[in-house]
């Protein structure tokens, strides 16, 4: 079984260079024992709630024999209902046959509007920085990606509305509410220009929205379909995720799309997967059901913002005028700044060696020329506030290091 | 929420038009209380290990913390471990970190695999007939789509080498064992055949292999990949699946291919759906370890023989020489052909009178020109004996009516 030199595969043009994750390649150091990681998009994992799970799914059990085939490739209707009613809660009303899919979570929902979307030739928006999956699953589809800036305010809209204007894009990704890396909430205003945008530009408006419930200050703002209304309707799309709400192995997300949008999608999903596990779907029907989800999210909003606390504290404390951020709000990111103009990829190194890692800003952005070399992600979700605290002194004691000049012990790839 | 008229969504081109599954489009009528279906291809569900799964669960409901993160892409480690030692058992080694990879399915592998191989220019092949949501996954990719004739002793190998010698192929997908819909199995000739042309003509070759454990008469004959020895190990890829084993709900599956195809595989996973559920996985995992795969196997083996009979013995004992089939060895699949030119497109509505369903040969085809029209699949899978029986007097029932010219009561689209 050792095969003579490997060939040249000619392989579709995205995939020729495979792509490597700059997050997870950060994993190698991150799962150091003794080491703290700010760096994974990760809920904690000491919140889980296990007990409900476990009931739920003793629920399903005894009605297995009937969770066990092909599902349809929608979902299961007890789940559709379920997640429309969550929906609603948020602010949208929603047909749950027809405009309602299941999908394995976000990141599949974004790839099966994607994929029914665009084309070589089309082109796309997304913000900058933005999560790289995300961009991943535009590129793929051999559109051309445009940016439009982002920042700690959510995405710049009359920089948006010139790129519209000039690229005539037939989708836009935005997370509106706590994004991933910048935390950001974006205005009712701004909302509302944009859903205007969309309707006037006729472009299907994606908002991903996976952690819009994790709000523990502030108000809550609501979700782009829920301002939409008349023809706007036909151009928003909402998709979220059970991964940060009650677990990311469940693989369970949902999208709200017009029904013709919506149509495609599942037609998509059935020459991608066939469906999603129809017994996965019925322990997270049964979860909710049993009102567990509407118990347990008011929990992980308190501890995250016990955590949110404790690295705003510790930042200020330990950092002072080292470093810049603002106090997050919910969701599971705060991006911070490196003040005195000290690149976060340079110290990156250090902070390995003092057993704490962060993702440098420039991880999340497409055009390395326009990326904020300052900045930094971190989660404050995977840790508790003890090691939250342990981590921000580490990173004051990297930062020491590394104005030191001395060399650091790591060298990462540029 | 009632939007104004639908507007024109500039939808990418594979999606202009639906897809509709000439299969699921039958489930209303095979879902009629009552009817006999034999046209889905879905396992017995009496048959599934309900007892053996909720014992399995209920372990990994024990460490379930542990379980509950985002996985690796490319599957757990547990469970790579067993399906490569499942994969050993037909005759193929591969390296599990390396070499193999957990999909959510057959279906989702060979998704995968297009995607990293194929785009609009590309050309690829498939067995006419065949499965309709493989061609799909192949389609979707833009790819132009061949197809080399098949039939119940598989691929046509000479007609292969010749498409292949002419269209000069990135990718070339068969059933080599109980192929759906003809379940028919290569000969180990035409397997030697095909690996040498993957070899020689460069073309990655991928076996879809879901039935391959379900024989129950006949001997084996080795996976492709099991022949592949030298060079041509670079250009055999196998895929397998859990879900007519174990369960479709599950949306486990498996493929083995040579790392830099995987790595590419794993990279597209990552941006379609960032993982299967680690959950899940485990259960799988569980399962196959506390030894109740190999107990379970024998079973649905044994009773598709008892099922594949009785629907042969049915078949002689009704139809007589109304109907030409061969006797399945394994699988879920019978091909059977109307005599005297009966077209099984034109029976179909007087079958649903009947209350019986099967798939018209025709639906699995992409050009209707090509289409055996006297042909029909049949699943004896679902059923047991004795409705098996029923279902096959009904289609004699259903044959004699369909002679006599009176009109049906269905109306189907052509």
């Amino acid at each position: 079984m050792s095969p003579s030199s490997v060939p040249d595969y000619a392989f579709a043009a995205p995939f020729r260079v495979p792509a490597i994750s700059p997050i997870r390649s950060l994993a190698v150091y991150a799962n150091r024992p003794g080491t703290i990681s700010m760096s994974g998009g990760y809920p904690a994992t000491d919140l889980f709630d296990v007990e409900g799970l476990n009931a739920a799914s003793a629920k399903v059990g005894a009605r297995l024999s009937d969770c066990l085939q092909y599902s349809n490739i929608d979902g299961q209707a007890s789940l559709r209902a379920q997640l429309a009613r969550l929906s609603e809660e948020r602010g949208i009303r929603c047909d749950p046959d027809t405009e309602l899919a299941v999908t394995g979570g976000s990141q599949q929902s974004l790839a099966l509007l994607a994929r029914v979307m665009l084309q070589p030739g089309d082109a796309a928006v997304i913000e900058s920085p933005c999560f790289p999956n995300s961009r991943q699953a535009l590129h793929y589809t051999g559109a051309t990606l445009y940016t439009a800036p982002s920042g700690p305010d959510g995405v710049d809209v009359d920089a948006l509305e010139e790129l519209v204007e000039r690229v005539r894009p037939k989708l836009v990704s935005v997370v509106a509410t706590f994004s991933n890396p910048c935390g950001a909430t974006l205005s009712l205003e701004r909302r509302r220009r944009l859903v205007e945008l969309a309707a006037r530009y006729r472009f299907l408006l994606v908002e991903d929205d996976p952690y819009g419930e994790l709000r523990f200050e502030g108000e809550t703002v609501p979700p782009l379909l829920a301002l939409a209304e008349g023809d706007a309707r036909h151009w928003v799309v909402y998709i979220s995720s059970m991964s940060k709400t009650m677990a990311p192995a469940l693989r369970i997300g949902w999208m709200i799309a017009p029904a013709e949008v919506r149509r495609r999608c599942v037609s998509a999903k059935a020459s991608d997967d066939m469906a999603s596990s129809a017994w996965i779907q019925e322990i997270v029907a049964q979860y909710v059901e049993d009102g567990r989800y509407h118990v347990h999210v008011p929990r992980i909003r308190a501890s995250y913002a016990a955590r949110a606390d404790a690295l705003a504290r510790a930042l200020s404390e330990e950092l002072g005028d080292q470093l810049s951020f603002r106090k997050p709000q919910g969701g599971m990111f705060c991006w911070a700044r490196l003040n005195g103009g000290i690149d976060s990829t340079r110290l990156l190194p250090y902070a390995i060696d003092h057993e704490v890692v962060y993702v440098p800003g420039k991880a999340f952005y497409i055009d390395p020329a326009q990326a904020d070399m300052q900045a930094m992600r971190l989660s404050f979700a995977t840790m508790n506030e003890e090691q939250i605290r342990t981590g921000i002194v580490r990173l004051r004691q990297a930062l020491h290091a590394c104005a030191e000049g001395k060399p650091a012990t790591v060298a990462l790839p540029a």
